[in-house]
């Protein structure tokens, strides 16, 4: 596994709020003077972009969940090869909404293939090359999905069960990746107040950026 | 790794003439009253196809090799459980042209990733699946360029090095693969007559299926 310090990953299951707070983080290092390049795949790749709307295509209703998986490996090698390295080689810093912790989550644990081979997979697509900093944003199922209600302008349906077991089993791996990699994945509690959330992540990131 | 009795595949250089025996095959199976699929990937699977666009564009010249490569194994994994597996399942025979070996030939050897890496690759894609029977049609770069060469109406271009280097690697590489798998490849003689060829797999194939 190789990392790379400036390389930084947000992660997160569905009304975590990583998306909103990572767009403030990168203005606040931008007015710090880094040049950072704020992406999420496929990042405007348009090979990577091609294979995403295979993936996404609802006419594809045959696709396998290992052929999904390797269409996702796939998008991401390229995404990486043409937009994260670059960025990363010329001195800037990339933020990166998901990344291989994500297929290791919904690919290797909510389809059911299994994270050890998602992982190798991963490493394939990656050459195991690893972000120096993963934010997980932590929040209750119940928070998340509450909060996507919100934004539907509906309340949260207590019984939407198969959902809440859902986002249960997204967290708990989010949470056992986080136990075997403590020194990458960093969990952020999620359930505060947005600007509560970024004035700790921004200063995580400062100190981690050194 | 599992292998199946009745999954057939052929593999071969350019100019081995792999193609033409194989429809000859697939007749005379027939005949003998087997219920064959002749196949190649993307074999008529809507998502495999797609999947084969976006490898071939060429209009992609960003295309980074891995990406390539993790692109064929999708393709391979949906042309196998849409198409393979399910006539396997019913009885049949699959005589399928190229599979596994080409990638760790093409892209493991040729794109210089490295055959094991690709073939852990194909692992996660196939699920370590495996024909019974391959059929390698071996012939000399200068006998497999010159039939290319007949073909296109003009003779083989002895300057053409960089070609026939090429051809020599896929060729070393193939007989590595048949070192390595005797039982499952069998190397082929495919300089013989078109006639003698067919004659000889028809024979080993027969052998082969009991």
């Amino acid at each position: 596994m190789r990392q790379h310090k400036r390389f930084i990953t947000v992660e997160g299951g569905e009304g975590a709020g990583k998306t909103s707070v990572l767009k403030d983080l990168h203005q606040a290092l931008i007015l710090e003077g880094h040049d950072v390049l704020m992406t999420r795949e496929p990042g405007g790749s348009v090979i990577a972009e091609k294979i995403r709307d295979v993936i996404l295509d609802p006419a594809h209703k045959e696709m396998d969940d290992r052929t999904e998986a390797l269409l996702y490996a796939a998008a991401r090698r390229q995404h990486l090869t043409e937009k994260v390295l670059p960025h990363l080689e010329k001195g800037g810093v990339v933020l990166c909404d998901r990344y291989v912790d994500s297929s290791l989550v919904y690919q290797g644990g909510a389809r059911g293939i299994g994270i050890e081979e998602v992982r190798e997979l991963n490493h394939f697509a990656t050459e195991a090359f690893y972000p120096g900093k993963t934010f997980y944003f932590d929040v209750s199922p119940e928070v998340g999905l509450g909060r996507i209600a919100a934004n539907k302008g509906r309340e949260f349906n207590r019984l939407d069960g198969e959902s809440l077991a859902f986002h249960e089993q997204v967290r708990a791996t989010y949470l056992t990746l986080a136990k075997e990699e403590p020194a990458r994945i960093t969990v952020i509690d999620a359930e505060r107040t947005q600007d509560e959330v970024l004035r700790d992540v921004l200063q995580k990131t400062r100190a981690h950026l050194g």
